[in-house]
């Protein structure tokens, strides 16, 4: 499916943010790779992390959905959660990718036979294929996993953060980064989408070496126990710092979504990102990327009848990368 | 995919002995269709049936890999049994076919969709889409489950069987059995593949009346606490009794496996179903219909190492009911 007309772009995260991302690219015709991070230990995954000895499935099925040709149908039957009993909080398509891990005795193959099924419109490489989990030095206390390290307070207290044991760069990876016209870090956070991939050790490396062009997209919100107070400067510093290197352009919003959505975030220490203070010496582009229908926290991607969350917009994000690759 | 030219059939069943026969005749072109049983009540479909409150997905998943064209590793994900955790014991495609139960919210259209993903050559009809239970009077004692009842002793004492609450006929079943050329029943335990089909209301009705050829492929094996000594002659008379009306062709084995696996059944308690009684003026059919690769329990019709059960081959079943269908 890959045509040397095809501008190749890698997008380098996991989370809800990189789901946007790529439900948003998917629709151009473009050569897409999703490298993903590999460590989250938390829900569905870290339970079928502990109990079948798999890599951890969650983030990778979240792209392959985004990424997804088929039918609705074939995407809710993947975005499935249990309900009840000893099933209760896996998602179906989490089941699905262990299982033909299983099946095939090799994630890699798993990915690739998942593809086949969802007909994804791209590819999905994790960043490592080592068992890593996520750890962080916060004051005095080693704290493991990155779902502990998601509810841990760490402004001004993390000493350090880093993989154990050390994640080693999938080839796949590497060679998507070196071959790539664009690669767009984010949105996503620190320790559930960045830092993941920017931990493994030859990724950062490659990014700074690749000729393609380094899109950072910034946080749309700052976290209270994380980034508190966050500006686009601030967090373009923090990735750089993971990076060891700069960004050619960085995305930002620079809208306010209304009033009742905001006092809700305030009231649990969250704000929208301050455009304030902006990075110096690169490439800047503020637009209103907030997404006009708010969306279910619960659900991959699917617009809830409640507004809850404020999120990036699949589309503004898309022809704004696109329009940043295209410039000549 | 149904052409005017093509015979069609209906196979009967819901556990091994219809897999068997499904994998035989799906290689030729027929107009295929399943019937399958609705009240087991044992393993991971009976943990889905309790948790979920789902129909009870292991006999159908069953049938739909046996009709599957899809290449082995999609069939080797569907039979994958979770062997750790909370998982353990369930079957993928147990977890597929009632996510899909749950995302389309009809047992109807996830059949429909997992044929669908499986590429099945013919289709699999619930017998009824009640969640029914088998219930049997036992002595005095009244027994629920079907898992329950397979683990009873019910030689002579089994006063009356029944389905709780009554199973009504699902119209697509009526029509199939209608318009059947030939329909095909067992083989198959009385109280896991004969019974719960035959008496769920209007099915047997619905096969007396048909114009189709009515084939019974008798046991191969009497099982100890069920049907112990049973011949050929009984085996059809217990089929009768529930079907209400005579079947028109016994097809029955008569070649004895070789002397140490009938040993290790015979310490069971077990032996070759005795072709010395055989039924009156029914068509009669004997042959050698024993497979010579023997199968491994556990694996959905995969062929094991270390030989373990005797079961029917396929082929020699599926040309042995061509032979008859296709006589004037």
């Amino acid at each position: 499916m890959r045509s040397k007309k095809q501008k190749s772009i890698v997008v380098i995260g996991g989370g809800t943010g990189t789901f946007t991302v790529l439900s948003g690219l998917k629709k151009y015709p473009l050569d897409l790779t999703a490298i993903v991070a590999m460590s989250d230990s938390g829900g569905s995954t870290g339970v079928l992390r502990d109990e079948l000895g798999v890599l951890p499935p969650g983030d990778i099925v979240r792209c392959l959905v985004a990424l997804s040709r088929k039918d609705d149908l074939m995407r809710a039957l993947v975005d499935y959660r249990f309900d009840n009993g000893k099933l209760k909080g896996h998602r179906f398509g989490n089941l699905l990718l262990s299982a033909l891990e299983k099946t095939t005795g090799s994630f890699d193959k798993a990915i690739e036979k998942a593809s086949d099924i969802l007909r994804t419109n791209g590819r999905v490489i994790p960043s490592t294929l080592d068992k890593v989990h996520l750890m962080a030095r916060v004051g005095t206390r080693t704290i493991k996993g990155e779902e502990k390290i998601q509810m841990t307070k760490l402004n001004g207290s993390l000493k350090k953060l880093w993989l154990e044991p050390a994640g080693h760069a999938n080839p796949k990876a590497l060679r998507a980064i070196a071959e790539a016209d664009a690669i767009v870090i984010g949105p996503g956070g620190f320790y559930s989408a960045i830092a993941p991939n920017l931990l493994v050790k030859g990724i950062p490396e490659a990014i700074r070496k690749s000729r393609a062009k380094k899109i950072f997209i910034c946080n749309l919100m700052t976290k209270k126990e994380h980034t508190r107070d966050y500006s686009v400067a601030d967090y373009t510093a923090g990735l750089e710092k993971f990076l060891g290197g700069p960004v050619d352009v960085v995305m930002y919003n620079n809208k306010t979504p209304r009033d009742a959505i905001m006092k809700r975030y305030a009231r649990e220490g969250d704000a929208l990102t301050s455009w304030e203070k902006l990075p110096k010496d690169r490439e800047l582009l503020g637009a209103n990327l907030v997404a006009n229908r708010l969306h279910d926290a619960n659900k991959i991607g699917t617009p809830a009848k409640e507004a809850s969350l404020v999120r990036h917009d699949q589309d503004k994000l898309a022809s704004a990368i696109l329009g940043i690759i295209s410039k000549k």
